[in-house]
């Protein structure tokens, strides 16, 4: 066997065995490896005449298949069996090697394993890969961390086999050292967790509130998707919303258990950002949401509480009111983006990234489950101004969510009326309240905390940190 | 030195001063130990008559000074503080012996220290201790977990330095093993933050919506105080509103800083909730709006961000506003603590704990910050039905929820429409709403899932898991 191939995986399960099919495809040779060697011929049996594929049944194979300096991608599962693979290659590879972990792995580790393979002069790539089965084959949104120099190499490959945006451009980058790749694509997810909330409680309001059937809403969620919330995740929404189930002639959403699933990369999301300081409501609200929704023993015990009556809606109200679900919808899209954008500005502060805003909204707008034309306006913001403080800080999108904010009031006006749950909408709205209020509570926050604690506080009116003796004649003291 | 001292605290840093008087001031000789011995002497010169105190100065001393079993409190910094400790008098010790950290140790940490104790023969106790400075030294509210046969001595001693309730049941049980006590304490703290969130919520809408000064706020404050509002929190939050800042004249609430501090066991309460998988939307808001305020340059850049115009109440409107905000903030404080709750009874099922809710109910009555009239009514709720499955689900709370939600319906509409921040209110009611839903729109979700990950989805209809081939003629298959 010659050392001819340009890229190998190791891992063959769906993701993997459509990643080495799309390096193919693209005139890469492509080593391949799995634990079971029956995957890997089985790949080059049924997809062989994609492209050049290497087969071999030994870590030794593999890597001597490799052309110099080696880039080896893993695909295998988060965690555990991903330092198991690394134990195993790490030690037959050279100095200027390169692994790839494509996996969904936790920030901290991929941390952790660039630190220690860069002792053995091991270049490690945390590379988030977002798309699914099919953006795996046929184009992905890539996000890859690790040294920079692994990218000069590694880069114009990963370009290739990457989507392309409307204007053509690689949905790649190199995001930043060690572990920047892999907290990006956390924070993708996070985003995808409440977007996808947000589109459920709009068709909870347009179904419950506005009296629309399952088809109906599929055709607003048409016309919604050919403006400015065109984006994957609503064209599906429409695809679902449209389908009918066979078995009983009944809409698909009424057929399947209300109990939404979960992996741990929004839960993730929310834990860092706590740990940053970041106020990522929206997101939490949407994780919440789907455990909440899987709760079904409490969740029987409480169908009996009161609510509200519903009061149904003449056919002009019920389109007035789906024209305001949009602006709500829309508004807290914008909210839920300036969050995670937070998060990831926070985390660049933090590990010193140096992570470029503008480059995360533009490899975001193809290849990806949040892929959308809105992140082509979210890219221009931090193209105009890099040091934007907020997406919220941006004219274009302040005037947009000022203009909305009647209509997105109105629309929880009418879901506290009448008892639709809307956690997503209601945390975004109260965000952004919070953010431009003159005053807020915590300065009484602050008191109580001084009263029972002696915590001290801080005054508008000179430096310092100050306790008053509340136990005492409530004199005021340095703190 | 005669090996006479019933007890030792080492840490004498304000709580662990406090905790030892009070031990002493109930009769029990105390041990005193301190890394810096000029600490242990101020206390005894200081206050060595309220007591029998055992000046030490060193490890070995301050253990020989223990009568066995010896019980030995450690009062320092969680983390890596309370490991150094440990270290330093572990080796000291004998099988029997006792160690009790009162510190706000992470519940994880004390597992793992009272496995690696255990294989030692030592006891290790983690205990939570809420109160603050004034509850260490008057009787604050002790949650301590570790090996049950620990609290047939420590218990009694316990019992007596710890506050009493109304009814004059000590504000101290055994929770449960481990890490248990130091849980319960966690929860205890994120359930704190949602409180105080909520009152200032309620602070903000009656002085922005209702029109009322502080000064007058505090009478509100007040009276709710009379009803079944009646805590300690509500009290002191009186206290701050009619404070009036003697530098300025200004009402101090004015003078404060709205950024508000925190440190970690909210954020922990969270965090440990989401990998419980326990939705605790109502904490979550409590801890982002706390970093969210501390948020400066954020802010500053978000006050030009459009709102609505606030419209003035009449003198009779504000009056009705006030009770209507009272409802509101009962009812949200309800599903705080049903999130709470939720919380220490699935980390009870992941751990084996067997807490019992109405105990831990029982012992926050008294004590410690969180202490109120209402927590006899969660205690009783549990006391009538051990495996409830929430407190919701009681009849008392879901009847006076119930009354309550027109007017929390109400006070959100009026906080939306006027632009008034209210997070924790809304997420409140939106779990509420969430709870009692028919059907969520977690199986639009569902369906998302299953068209761009192939994540599966189940059916109300039969047994199995399910995948439609979307991108195929849309038939279905077993997952």
């Amino acid at each position: 066997m010659s050392s001819s191939a340009q890229i190998g995986v190791t891992g063959l399960a769906v993701m993997g065995r459509n990643l080495a099919r799309n390096f193919a495809r693209n005139g890469y040779a492509v080593a391949l490896h799995n634990r079971t060697a029956a995957r890997t011929h089985a790949l080059v049996e049924e997809f062989g005449s994609e492209g050049d594929f290497v087969a071999t049944e030994t870590a030794k194979e593999f890597v001597a298949a490799l052309e110099r300096p080696r880039r080896l991608v893993i695909m295998v599962k988060a965690g555990e069996p991903t330092d198991a693979v690394i134990q195993e290659f790490a030690p037959l590879l050279e100095p200027g090697d390169m692994i790839i972990d494509g996996g969904n792995a936790h920030f901290a580790d991929t941390r952790r394993r660039e630190r220690d393979l860069r002792e053995q002069g091991i270049h490690f790539v945390g590379a988030g890969i977002s798309g699914g089965e099919e953006g795996a084959l046929h184009g992905p949104s890539i996000m890859p961390g690790g040294p920079v120099e692994s990218y000069d190499s590694l880069g114009p490959m990963l370009e290739k086999i990457s989507a392309k945006a409307a204007d053509g451009a690689p949905c790649v980058t190199h995001v930043g050292p060690d572990g920047a790749g892999h907290f990006v694509k956390m924070v993708h997810n996070g985003i995808e967790y409440a977007d996808m909330q947000l589109i459920g409680e709009a068709y909870q309001l347009l179904r419950d509130v506005a009296g629309y059937s399952p088809a109906q809403i599929a055709d607003i969620f048409r016309t919604w998707n050919t403006g400015r919330l065109d984006s994957y995740l609503i064209e599906i929404t429409a695809e679902v919303l449209s389908h009918v189930d066979a078995a009983t002639g009944e809409p698909f959403v009424d057929v399947v258990q209300d109990q939404a699933e979960q992996k741990g990369t929004g839960r993730w999301t929310v834990q860092i950002a706590l740990d940053l300081g970041v106020p990522v409501s929206g997101i939490a609200e949407a994780v919440f949401a789907r455990s909440l929704s899987g709760h079904s023993a409490l969740r029987e015990a409480s169908r009996g509480l009161a609510g509200p009556t519903a009061s149904a809606l003449s056919e002009s109200e019920a389109s007035a009111f789906a024209d305001q679900v949009e602006q709500a919808l829309y508004a807290s899209k914008i909210v839920s983006y300036t969050q995670g954008f937070h998060e990831i500005s926070a985390g660049s502060a933090e590990y010193d990234w140096n992570i470029d805003l503008g480059a995360v909204a533009s490899i975001w707008r193809g290849g990806c489950i949040i892929r959308a034309a809105f992140l082509d306006r979210i890219r221009a913001a931090y193209d105009a101004r890099a040091d934007l403080p907020s997406l919220l800080s941006d004219d274009t999108f302040a005037q947009e969510i000022g203009a909305a904010q009647d209509d997105w009031r109105a629309v929880l006006v009418a879901a506290v009326q009448q008892g639709v749950p809307t956690p997503g909408f209601a945390a975004a709205l109260a965000y952004y309240d919070a953010l431009r209020a003159e005053r807020l509570p915590a300065a009484l926050t602050q008191g109580q905390r001084d009263f029972f604690g002696a915590h001290t506080y801080r005054r508008t009116d000179r430096e310092g940190s100050f306790h008053t003796l509340w136990g005492g004649d409530r004199s005021e003291v340095s703190g």
